[in-house]
């Protein structure tokens, strides 16, 4: 191993050291699927999180943000799928921490060191005999992530894990990671869940940071649909089993680090998006030339998240004209005399005019599971990149029936 | 006639006095429908406009902004359908403004008295021999409102149509209107047009400020898929033909007239919402008990454009966690422990926590062409109602291969 780092090509949520987990099923799906599980560290770890910025944020995150906000500590996650535990008021933060004690006693921590996430269907009271009942029957085992995962998938149609290693001041440092559903694409189903797990150790202000830097540039440009969900919850917990000195901001070894994170992070954004409901093809779009970040941020997830730029990626139609629509109704600086387009290799727009790319070589770079669209805005040196996926009609059918 | 108005049953845009105006098929559109024509009043006109606020307006756009802003003042529209002249450049720009030159020449007008409107496919140049050839063929009559609209449509399965009649001073004044595509519904097809013509005389400042006001409460709240195109326009023309006294901000007249030009307007972007490419079902989002305007206008837009809550709507589905998950992403202020939410006539939730009402009873709200829903916010008195539709399977299909 040299400076870098490098992907597993296994990794899972318990890839590194004193990292166990498992799941079962509770009974809360009424599919009957592994629905209920816990991840535990043998140490406790320095916790960092980020949460949905939505307003009607449900009761696992009401708890969980607490929690992280008021120690920076904490040893497990308790988590469920089949329900998101939302919009269910005083009810819901008392079940929420119910399920933290819980899971307390059976791990035999203080339920203040045990967080909670919820995802499923909103507005339904979490079946909390079932969760009792179910957690009993949850082994932690340090080989459980690919079994934890299970627990908390709701429309994904594949298991999303991953894991890094890299080295720190001569030992191993690994990060295990698990997620679900499509950042933003399912609100009722909690959308999207990330648990990140190390055993390096990292000065607690390093780790809130880092948490937020990544996912900013990860999870927060995946859209699927546009909606934030009520229990969007993305938790990193550190255990300092690798033995290696505690990994401060600003450092070569914390760089090293947070690029190894985003790499797990970035890998898991794009199965997000590409799994997203009904989904046939992952769009990545990428905003060069941009005069300030928050303004490339803005145009390409503008872009990524239009409905009319996804439909044309879904029926392989190169129709520039809704690029270039989207990005100018993204809020950010543009200036239509200033704005290239480039559909994979091929550049099809300058200055705002269409270069007349025949039609069949635009369509050609679109053929594939991945279109790369780059929009390039000729007034500064900001960029960005975001992932999507098509519009199709099975998205449609999927949601138009979702809770029947 | 008493001091109210009362809508036309078979308004158009020619309803008013002096107003003329026909269209064309030029074979700008493949189809060889109408796709060309022109609206002009026997008098010079007050004239006042809202345009696109997108990033890349187009080559009319430009031309029509500048022209209304310059002198207010205007005696007719060019227009056609087809082709959206945008991200054209100046070639886009010198096309946009010859249009005007050639219905300047034909109608007998300075061409700086004529506006111009397109809409269709962006990133293409105009066919200027076809529109040269076209033009010359319109007929401007006294009743070809009928004949007019059919120039303006594109994926519109139906005119839309609109008028309205007041008295002003012992005088009946009309207002004749026309509108086309659903706002935001279709960036490339140049979205949402709307022609509104009056033989009332109004002050220039009364007739900027009463159109803005107007299209905030009727076209910018209608959401199709969240898109907003390079071609969006509203044009107000005035010629005062009714012989009434010219209508100034803060009389009982003007709003009287105000009011008249709302429920015309109202009517238009009802029409627009129910037909939504695609569309079977209206949806109508109130919001009550924000605590500013601007808070009521995002949480009715935010909802009113989830693709979760139209694709549940499509589906008959009472998932109501959907409209409180999108109305908690709108940027707006909200308490979830303070919303309220009804479905029809039905509460569902309050206090931001469900009822527990029978699925059934939910469902049966959502089974007409009509749905309704309201969110109060518990937190002040400003209000807002936005209009859109369902998320079908019809829409990813028609706009997967649109160009194609």
């Amino acid at each position: 191993m040299t400076g870098a780092f490098s992907l597993l090509t296994d990794g899972t949520v318990t890839s590194a050291r004193g990292f166990k987990a498992g799941a079962v099923a509770a009974g809360i799906k009424p599919s009957g699927k592994t629905d209920l599980g816990m991840l535990v560290s043998e140490q406790v770890c320095v916790a960092a999180a980020t949460f949905t910025q939505n307003s009607f944020p449900a009761g696992p995150v009401l708890v969980s943000r607490e929690r992280v906000k008021a120690r920076g500590r904490a040893q497990a996650i308790v988590f469920n799928s089949g329900n998101a535990n939302a919009c269910n008021g005083e009810r819901g933060l008392a079940d929420a921490r119910e399920m933290t004690s819980i899971a307390g006693v059976l791990l035999g921590l203080e339920p203040e060191l045990v967080l909670v996430a919820s995802t499923g269907v909103i507005g339904q009271t979490l079946p909390m005999a079932k969760i009792r009942d179910g957690l009993a029957r949850v082994t932690v085992r340090a080989d459980g992530g690919a079994e934890a995962v299970q627990g908390i998938m709701t429309t994904d149609t594949r298991p999303k894990t991953s894991g890094a290693s890299l080295e720190v001041d001569g030992r191993e440092v690994r990060i295990g990671a698990m997620t679900k559903g499509v950042g933003m694409i399912h609100p009722n189903m909690a959308t999207m869940l990330a648990f990140l797990a190390t055993d390096a150790a990292l000065e607690p202000a390093f780790a809130a940071a880092v948490v937020k830097r990544v996912v900013d540039r990860s999870f927060n440009m995946v859209t699927v649909d546009g909606d934030t969900s009520t229990n969007d919850s993305c938790f990193l917990l550190a255990n300092g089993m690798a033995g290696a000195p505690a990994l401060a901001q600003g450092t070569p070894a914390a760089e090293r680090f947070e690029a190894a994170l985003e790499a797990v992070c970035v890998e898991l954004a794009r199965a997000m998006a590409s799994d997203g409901e009904g989904a046939t093809k992952l769009i990545q779009v990428d905003v060069t030339g941009a005069r300030t970040l928050e303004d490339a941020r803005a145009v390409a997830r503008s872009v990524v998240r239009s409905s009319l730029v996804k439909a044309a990626v879904h029926g392989e139609d190169p129709n520039w004209g809704r690029v270039f629509a989207a990005a100018g109704n993204s809020g950010a600086e543009v200036d239509y005399r200033r704005a290239a387009l480039w559909l994979g290799s091929v550049q099809i727009a300058r200055d705002g005019v269409g270069l007349g790319v025949p039609r069949e070589e635009g369509r050609f770079q679109m053929t594939g599971p991945e279109v790369q669209l780059r929009v390039d805005l000729g007034l500064g040196s900001a960029e960005a990149r975001a992932w999507g996926c098509d519009l199709t009609e099975a998205y449609v059918v999927e949601n138009s029936a979702y809770t029947t």
